[in-house]
């Protein structure tokens, strides 16, 4: 049961046009197929649809979707969601045939798909690209009250590699950068209140196209919808931008990690409090960015209750 | 009478949708006003329009406007055009009241002007940019069949002072680089039947938007209309993109010179056979660039007649 | 008597070692002479040197060194020091015969040079270059306690020119840029005790080196050297990254303003509490940055005595 | 038997001193360890060395090395040697004490190693960063009078994924594109005289990178070992420059492809004469480019004999 990717994920707006005038409008995302009131858009490298927004009574994300290797992989995964008892469906989206939901035993909740039909080849057409050119989706960031199991979950049960983590004095983890794409992460996991989403990201060409969504946002006098950066990670060497959606979904524009396909790549540890882990350089981080996220929902539509996380503090550099 | 800047041109082209296909579609120019059979666009960092297109039956440029730093100075112009016998009279246009149009000694028709309707501030609008990012004109590069003594009037008569210049081994000049606003150039002269207009430069905000703007040609399968490079001058270190309009005029897109205000500045001298002068890395020029240009157009529309030069070839590291 | 631009700074630094370790070391600088307890450095486009390091028992700034377009250009404001009864005197220097250093009215220790030897040509000596590549001396920002009547004074008797200024609710002048070379500054002023400076600013080449500059800072484990930035200015639309160098001294590293040529180019007003003044996007300004700057000396040696500013407080989007 | 990765060459020099000032000098790569006539150098994010030079009496390449997931895999890939009867014996080198050398059914020598001595972590080192910035080996490519059976045999006995290729008319394979990694290629083949390399290639951060290369060559006077770009492929999509080092083997610098993970990616088929295949945008391929390449050498240190291919031609758009 090979996974694969982070795939896509789903996430419920409040208001469909203005999120739209947000992904699309400033953010130059390509919009595929609107139906009702949901909406698939995706990145200009992408073949598949990688974020569906649906309008609902409140904001929330309904599924973190991972691409597995075959329509085997997804009927192991079934089995393993039989096998552990968590809840689970199947159920068809637009262009995906077979999505396998399930809740894992944190609560998070996943989808796995194999077949996806594909979308045009839009990388080269550069003369139809718009605002700062977002690629692909990389990773998504998960709060979690627990992080370690989680972290050893996803690795043994679900076969994620760890390439960074952070650790306090106590040797207690406090967050974990797992990948099965080869480069740092498509999940990590975050100390804190949770299950949550802490954010997803896009993959951006270059640094300067991290610049130019700056300028972007600037110039449509949206720069309060900055919550963090420009700046570059310690962790992943990745140069940042911290967006919040209009419904306050974290979207991180992403680029310029590095190569972890090496099985035996020894993975970077980070002391907690080493202030060159979150920011390389750059400004300090929020408190907002340590303490907010999005609301995950369960496989009926309702929210994943949280836990509070016995780990309590944010790094001493931040205060 | 003091120049500032070389200011605008006026274009003739065959089709004026053509024409605003390319300069506004793809180089993502800003279109201010459309008037019958005329076009006014500019930069994005320009408050007064630089380029006005009019559909004629043939391809042209009519006018080589310069902005000059006072009512005063476009009269002692006047008086200069007058002492010297030169064709001239004022006419004004949209948003510039009073331009003197003057026929020089070699036939360049010339235009000056002070008064120009400000447009509004577009440089940090940058969700309304598009395409490589145009900023402001630059310069402009003529074909002369006597490049040394209109670099020698240039100097004496109009004020401009040399940047650079390329010299055989005999002595004899066959370019020349001439500023006022500060820069590489406002106008340059290459040996070459003549007059014609070689070439006109916009300017863009840094490398990547040169590399961006063959992105975009290619996105929309126009290469062809990509004559010579990317590369970087030797003259001048800029990086450079010629292209060729749906008329066959040439447009650089140019970047990263260097501030030249300092009076005592020592121009740089180049070698006609030195291959780094043209080209400090890039490939061959090909030899339409060396032979090919665009017609003038004396005050009453008809085509300037050239002149061939005594001086014969083209560098010997072209061929 | 006309000046052409911001020359070059003699800054004392406590120990020239560390100095030369920071300007040379990480920021790439040119070193071209070392004499005693002085040092000459520059840019790559300079052909002249534009820093004097001095080691000195406490960190200054001695003079504030202009380039004016000939040695009648500094006679003329050696008549303009005398009929105004201003603190004189010429002197040399290395690779410069002629200084005419005067206090202007407001305690600013100015020098004024026309005559400097050339340097070679390093600009496309690329193989040479180190560090993010500070191409040339761009500005200085002084902090003064009357920045309506200094702004008036070096319009009216130095010939400078104002490209955007900062204003309060009612009318007071609270900061101001002005230029002699065609792009936003060669003189700012800030509002605040004074005189002080408060940064100089070296020209990068483009945005991507104002990230290699953070980089290199990160990387040398000196990032809290690094007092602002990596952001765009709403004022002069600049890329910026502020250093404070071993001794204090701030360094602003500058990219991407505009060309201010034109005579009618109407100055741009901002309000004070326009938070996208000071910066477009970025993280909010520390207050260090408002407070803190380099003590002047006098012809003498010794520091100019500071006034307080009348105009008290910082801008609300900061505190 | 999962090949993870291209991994390292061992490429013979005339030179050491010359080859090293070329790779190191200009390049700016990390010379690791230097023992006797051999030097080991890596780029900046490599854990480990990627680069053998051999001091030797005539140019060739004498491995072409590939990561492998486990020693368990080595050993599948020595089963497979001894199937297959290929040449094959097994060698330590520094900092890889197992290699498993094998000449594979086309003459080409692979290298197959597992373990590796980490090398300390360079990545976020910015101010020890030295020229264009070579991050790491990205892939090789290879003249093969066979394309199609090599293709298909990498495919089916090692594993590669096939993301690009190049078709005639008639449906002939003249080049393909395969991986492991996760990115366009580890491996190429080209249609021409062979077993041969093409050339092998580096991934550099960010277009800026490649541009800052071109001006590093040029700025050392260096550009005749620049033998095409930059440019940017249709295939792979990426910005390259091709360099030809002292003893002419090939080199690119290569960056920004794309992600290749899902195995349900459709491979893209490029017609052999479409202009748009080889270069996006860009200037002609030279005719080095197509007929040139380095030899290779068999497990005794010979040269492996070089067989014609019976496709003929290159392209019409190059000629």
């Amino acid at each position: 049961m090979a996974i694969v990717r982070v795939g896509f994920l789903e996430v419920w707006v409040r208001d469909l046009e203005r999120s739209l005038e947000f992904y699309r409008g400033l953010l130059g995302m390509l919009l595929e197929r609107r139906e009702g009131k949901a909406a698939y858009l995706r990145g200009y490298e992408e073949r598949e649809w990688s974020l569906k927004l649906k309008e609902a009574p409140f904001p929330a994300v309904a599924a973190l979707g991972f691409k597995v290797d075959s329509e085997e992989g997804v009927s192991a995964l079934k089995a393993w969601a039989e096998r552990e008892g968590l809840p689970h469906r199947e159920e068809a989206d637009w262009a995906r045939p077979r999505i396998l939901r399930v809740q894992d035993p944190f609560g998070y909740p996943l989808a796995f798909y194999f077949q996806a039909e594909k979308l045009p080849r839009m990388l080269q057409e550069y003369h139809l690209h718009r605002g700062p050119g977002l690629l692909r989706l990389d990773h998504i960031n998960l709060f979690s009250p627990e992080v370690d199991q989680a972290t050893r979950y996803y690795q043994e049960a679900l076969g994620f590699r760890l390439t960074e983590y952070t650790e306090d004095e106590e040797g207690r983890l406090w967050a974990s950068w797992l990948h099965r794409k080869g480069n740092v992460h498509d999940v990590a996991f975050t100390n804190g209140e949770g299950p949550r989403l802490h954010h997803f990201a896009y993959w951006l060409p270059d640094p300067m196209a991290i610049i130019r969504a700056a300028d972007i946002l600037a110039g449509a006098r949206r720069t309060e919808e900055i919550e963090r950066g420009p700046g570059r990670h310690g962790i992943s060497n990745a140069m940042f931008l911290y967006l919040r959606d209009p419904d306050g979904h974290r979207v991180e524009l992403y680029t310029s990690d590095y190569l972890t396909v090496d099985p035996d790549l020894p993975p970077v540890r980070w002391s907690l409090n080493d202030p060159r882990r979150q920011t390389l350089w750059g400004h300090r981080t929020p408190k907002s960015w340590f303490l907010e996220g999005s609301t995950l929902l369960d496989l009926s539509g309702n929210p994943v209750p949280r836990r509070a996380s016995r780990l309590e503090g944010i790094p001493e550099h931040v205060i």
